[in-house]
């Protein structure tokens, strides 16, 4: 159980395959977001479908509503959301500490109220794991702290207690079959970064994560400490990279050594009727695409793409109906995932490096509405 | 071609067929209502697994937005909407009449300001069909008036309106591929609705619709007027009652001689979190759901029941989730279209007064929440 296997090693990229009780990933993948038991919109068909292999649930907002004790009582998460594939849940530390003025924050764990009904809760290591087990997905998280990034002083003070709070992570854990993985703070500074990535991948985590990107930094601070903890991190364990999302980054990530992803990206782009497509994202609102009848990307061979015109989307979004969300979340979530099924191909040949640059390139200059 | 073939009569209760270029419609049927070009948050795939037939899309509203040269120029709307099964659109009268201060009715037709932009339109018979031959619907209906059901003297003016342009509908159509529906009007009285029964069902319609019907009227008033339609109308060709779709009125229009019914009822309902059992309506807002571990139907076999329990749904209701509604639009479709399943066995069998009977008592005495 949870054995990690390196398949390929290309430059800094990983091709690998984790075992969890619910099936074997392969990675680089990227999981779609199921933040209340649901990827927004989406069928579990729907998301395989999708060739999603993993799904991410939130224990804050699943903890608040519709409660631990629900989920467990109905069999555990996989059976509650009737997704049988392998599931990772967040320790809930992001949401506490994105709750500003709503919490407090202690050396022993954090006290804050809901943000809807306003009801007083309190999060420590312990409580985290205990809840994180009720649900039972495959891939538990940590409980950390995730500060503002460019605050050096502060970032030090917090990467204390998270180191402190992934040693008692790894101590409140019984149950076998869930892999438990630590992450690495710090923000933007490397001196930060190196000390984490040290020290939690020193611990007995199957797996580590680099959490406090993507929150305001720029692509060139984040990408400069994706190398930083990708040196630092042991090769032996898999890295998943939290809350990252757009195609850039997942290939700039790749190429840094991270195997796994999750974002809200694709499917809140898609209610928001934006097409992501290998040569760029797609404002469906555009009138060029009035009377368009191809696919969203002629080379996807996603439900939407195979099924519907550009022009039949762009009416979905203009008379505001929920298929249009539906479809292209299908659509943004399968566009990802065969990215990294694509990365993953050119790793395993040897030709990772070329396989970006043509992307990126392609991503960058082409316009979609010319594929 | 539109072939109607009776199967078995059973009182006034009947087993059809009728042949259309889209395949072969079993009746009695019910078909889900797709305003916009799809049935509101369901897939093309999700409605053939919820056992639709037949979909009906409304030509106001697709002439409006996106305009019907669009979906003429992208293949008609079964490619437009990825629907291959048969499609029937009315023919905007409905609409356009329910605009009040926005429309001024002449004997040669209508002119009105669109609700999305206040631009001016004008609808006569020859254009509604002209627009409905360009979305290329199986079953297309005739322009008539729908008025308000309680006042006499309007109604008789109205409906000589209806009757001519019945004709003038008749004498436009150039398409041989649709078959065009004439429909009976005349409010709650008797003596129109005779008079109306006759002109339509004298006409070379290949189906006659019964329209002005679930506007405002009572229950009752419904039933007695499709006693005296049904009794009026040529047996020889299927009947279709307009806008009709709560399941007790479904029971008792199949008694009274109907083939097809529509209605926004099922989606509608669903996305306010009701689901329609055989045992009646379930509010999935109930705390009673919150850890009940059966399907909203233990008897019922869609998509839905298959793979969630009462909690997940009730969940995603108070989530506010879209999965909801899609979710309770497929277990709501199902469960009528179910419903004309059964009863069309029970007709076959020479068994519908005792299933109808059986059927109305448990919808009207028993809980879904006993069942």
């Amino acid at each position: 159980m949870f054995e990690w296997t390196l398949d390929a090693v290309d430059g800094r990229a990983r091709a690998g395959r984790f075992n969890t009780p619910h099936g074997v990933l392969e990675t680089p993948l990227f999981a779609p977001v199921g933040t209340q038991a649901t990827v927004k919109a989406v069928t579990p068909d729907q998301l395989r479908d999708s060739r999603a292999s993993l799904v991410l649930a939130n224990t804050y907002h699943l903890y608040l509503r519709p409660g631990v004790e629900v989920i467990d009582q109905l069999g555990g998460l996989h059976a509650f959301m009737g997704w049988e594939a392998p599931i990772l849940t967040d320790s809930g530390g992001y949401q506490v500490f994105s709750l500003a003025d709503r919490r407090v924050i202690d050396q022993d764990g954090v006290t804050f109220r809901s943000h809807l009904d306003g009801s007083e809760h309190r999060f420590t290591p312990e409580s985290v794991i205990a809840t994180q087990e009720m649900l039972g997905a495959d891939i538990i998280m940590a409980f950390d702290e995730c500060p503002e990034p460019y605050d050096h002083a502060y970032n030090r003070e917090a990467l204390a207690r998270t180191h402190a709070w992934a040693a008692r992570c790894l101590a409140a854990k019984k149950r076998t079959d869930q892999a438990l993985f630590g992450i690495v703070q710090g923000g933007i500074f490397p001196d930060l970064r190196q000390q984490s990535a040290e020290f939690i991948g020193g611990l007995e985590f199957p797996g580590n994560a680099i959490g406090g990107l993507s929150v305001g930094e720029t692509k060139d601070e984040m990408y400069a400490i994706l190398e930083i903890v990708d040196a630092a991190l042991p090769q032996s364990r898999p890295r998943y990279l939290m809350g990252v999302g757009a195609p850039e980054d997942l290939v700039q990530g790749v190429l840094r050594g991270v195997d796994i992803f999750d974002c809200v990206l694709p499917t809140r782009m898609a209610r928001n009727h934006t097409a992501l497509t290998m040569a760029g994202r797609m404002n469906l609102h555009k009138v060029l695409y009035r009377e368009d009848s191809r696919p969203l990307d002629p080379a996807c061979s996603c439900y939407t793409c195979r099924n519907f015109t550009r022009a039949y989307l762009r009416h979905l979004c203009m008379a505001k109906e929920m298929l249009a969300g539906t479809l292209l979340s299908i659509h943004n979530i399968h566009t990802l995932i065969s990215l990294m099924r694509q990365m993953r191909s050119a790793i395993v040949a040897g030709g990772v490096e070329a396989f970006s640059t043509e992307f990126l390139s392609t991503f960058r200059d082409h316009r979609p509405e010319d594929i």
